[in-house]
């Protein structure tokens, strides 16, 4: 039985690969709610209600102690130290330090001094078409928080 | 006079503030393509074209070398080393963190085995109001790029 | 004439120094706001307001230009990489270090998930008189911002 | 059976979710000291009287030689190396980086050459309702230590 | 059973030494593509198709749920954090310090702005008979990829 | 005047942007050696001939203290401590991660105990045209060196 | 004219080379403290009172700058990032690392929960002499503060 | 059974605390020996003679095998890597970062150029006493070492 | 039963301990072969020859399989990341750290531009007795290995 | 004028670029110890006696100033933080890393618990020829120190 949220990750994709799921599938039996955010609660990353955790629990075979693990906030943070050296994560991380400045020069040249929240914050992703190679496209909002001037 | 591209930026940034530009306004100087591809070049991280490096000059008063130097191909990365001290462009790295290996199995589910590309992408950032608080949207495209088995 | 926010947080050093002022002085010639935000803007972490930038100048003897750049958002952070070596600001980190899990357990206990913002927050620091000898007393106040469920 | 400090904190956070507790209940049944103190025993940061652990393994149903070592003096430090990767705590390190000279020059402005204590030290934590948002509130008092100068 | 990636390299590690086998003659097993794509998959770092997956199955006497884990996509990176310890690695790790900057110009100058891709890459090892000592030949093609200018 | 190779590698870089030169007509003036050589020495990884640097100095205009210094072995190092920020070197030290293991277990399979050295190696770059897109392809060869037993 | 501490510690360095002076001696002259806090202080990390700075600047031909920053409270820290690389220093470090699990387990069963200050802290330096060798002998003392329980 | 030194450590301490023992009591039951050193040995640091170990292993009750343990010369370092997490024992590591130069300077301009060992070292704790709250006091000595001039 | 390298190398040394044994005599039984060399190899970081391997089973009573993992080449590395905390290594360390880069200057004078090899290379081990304390004296030699001009 | 360590090595490499000189015809100049200790002292490692900093003053036309520098006592350390990246310096850094443990057994199995000094220590350096290449051959003594038990 998994008792903390990393074995319960690990216990997960064993369950997936076995019964062939996938997170999309996982997702929707879960709830109306984005597959992205599901999908991190399932690594994780986030918590899921009382609600979706027993759904959670149901097409993967939880135990009752996991599906209340599912619905405690997880120490947040999904990799290794260092920068990432899967490739596809890393190309993430070389953005942020690529355009790093760039984005704060512009989102406070726009908003004024302060940040854009990774906490009231939302996601897509979705294929976009394209003859040359079809392409992944993601959209983000997060609320601007402005610095308290006091 | 900047010879290095280090030295160009601060420099940039000490006329922006003499002559109260803003990026949007000098990206507007340079050309027809995104802001955030120019204000990058701006900030040492990408490569301006003969013609945009010219009317770049011609704003912000820079000099012949100078001029050459923004057609350079820089050796990129804007930010020192660690994880970035500042709040806006941390969150960006919290992101990573928080969903990095999310990304991975949503995007490599939908796509197969592959990543998506930071060169051949781009991006776009605007204002979405909102009566709770206006957000930050950015749309990325990335080309979805296969792992060539061989 | 200081060019760079870190260049100019040393000049403002040295004139303070010479004209043997204290910070609570300097702020008190700013403005009305808090001389923990005043301070923090002198030492490179905060933007002043134009008005507010002109009476720092005044008082501190600063050029135009760098009257200018006092009012420009800074790239935020203090210290050095690595642990605060300096005693003093050591101490924050060590609590930090001990108080970390449980700050976050007992907020998100009764809070539910998210954060206390670093961006709109406000602190005080005041003496407390006691016979064992004098505390230092903080109060910091930050709002709490909830994860979007999406 | 437990029998270091950060497998008894597992345990403890196990029994915890089984039996649907809150810090707040356990930390009322351990005594009439801060929740803070007793929660961050409880996370392996403080060791508890013995009266206090004897109360504390009542409602958790621990061994006594778990008892016994709640009452020792842990190894302290709750984070793994590195800047903090849950964004909750996160915060409370970036106001370090972004606050840390300013602490240090006010601190030692208004006390001399010292610091504030983080052992004689105490801490609370209110909610603070605000129209706008709830706001978490955190009051720290430390004893200022001067330096011996010999 | 092995249910991680990690722990499935090491088995096959244990089983090819009771075996008595060699990469080269499991990677034959296996199918037409290149020895090295097999090993690496072998070594956790590449996925293989089904019919793959089963004929390694075969050879190295593997469970059902063990071919499906060399079928899904690995977390990529084989190596501890740090410049590599192991003297083979390492030397490959001085050529990227020694080379970098000028693999950088002299690419870029062919080809322009871009990168050769990690991705749509391949190679091949041969043995170079030379009388003063046999060489290790080594060569790689990757796409050239060009920074989209948008 | 430059003094140290660091300062050299700055000044050739300006003088080429200056005189519109590129690496290979740089490397055509200085000898038959190999581009990739040339262009090493002049990033400050290899070191040059007299009858080679004099050349050099020649087409890049150099002081004849320079040129001495051309010919003097390099503290060899091109790059900044971690990983490489730069998307192009970044690959490279990719492909180190990614494909150690499998270089370290094919390399020793097919010589025995040793490595291919990185000092008596030489590599060879060329575009081979492609119809999806032309390649970057990279011929490296190293002597193999048995670990000696004693 | 030194405006940082770390210039004003290396210019007197200089002077003391040129004037052929002593630590002890310049100590001496500075009043009757201890040597060791003395030279802590010239050495970028304590105080000096406005009486003992005068007198330091006399000795080592200082500017009234100069003294007004050898009373102005240092950001301590006298060491680069990382283990100490000179050996004398490394080794205290070298004692911290073996010994530190000890002084913790000794000092708290002798006196509780809490730290030796090393900001209410003294120590001496001595030379004891021995016929096998003579040795270095430190004695230090620091306030015993005991953990706060509230 | 530990077969490992850090086993051993853990089974001690466990003993210890199940015993109601103290390293002082332990340490006048192994001989006539310091306290500090026994509890180095105890801890993982410090090798004991053939009759220490086993009178070590009797008031513990450790095995045969154990006790052999014991006596071998252990790879020292009882700290994880980075500065020490501990307050106490950090506060030691702060020395080291205050006063290294300082010692540095005082003991070689007091010896000439060399080290003070960290081997041929002993090292005391007493408890001094002070109206205004007690002192730990360490006392070391270390054999000077010269440098050879060869 | 090990498996791997570490668990092999943690086993040998309980063996060791357990019958009394010494690595010179574990050596002697293996082979000719230098005792540092077969020293290395019982430490993970050397192979053995097949006739090797069953002397060094025999003599430590190992398994078959354990036996045929002696013959594997390791991946080499000793210790632990960061400068090693074991005094007697660190010395080593201290040595590159402090005649580093004397050793190059000195060797690429006499040898021309390359490197030692640390491959075909050998040591020994001498007790040089001295009246003023004996002398531990090692003896390297090391291929010279010319970079290939090409 | 150079004030530091690092700048008058800096400038004696300078001018021995000049002058065309060598280590060796610098080192005979200063006295009849060993090249190694005198090039360490020109690398900033070593200090030098009056006589011999006069000498080396001479040959290399240094000022007075600066040959009181040679004669102070260096914070030594010759490298950059982290692993060397010189390829000829790296392979003493490889060699700790692989031999690091074999060293400790059997220094300590023949000396007993100590170590070999780094402070007491001489080493020489010559060539060994040979037909299938020369070799680098470097011999040490250290003298052995013992733990002291205490």
């Amino acid at each position: 039985m998994a008792t903390t949220r990393e074995e319960l990750t690990a216990k997960i994709q064993r369950i997936k690969r076995e019964k062939k799921l996938t997170w999309k599938k996982i997702a929707a039996a879960i709830g109306k709610g984005s597959p992205i955010y599901y999908t991190a609660a399932l690594h994780g990353q986030m918590k899921l209600s009382d609600g979706e955790a027993k759904k959670a629990g149901k097409v993967l075979g939880l135990t009752e102690n996991e599906i209340l693990l599912l619905q405690e906030i997880p120490y947040r943070g999904s990799l290794p130290p260092g920068p990432p050296t899967d490739p596809l994560i890393y190309r993430f991380y070389e953005l942020v330090q690529v355009y790093g400045t760039t984005w704060k020069s512009l989102i406070q040249e726009e908003f004024g001094d302060g940040i854009m929240s990774a906490i009231d914050f939302d996601m897509q992703m979705e294929r976009q078409p394209d003859p040359k190679g079809d392409r992944v496209k993601l959209t983000m909002t997060g609320k601007f928080l402005s610095y308290r001037q006091y």
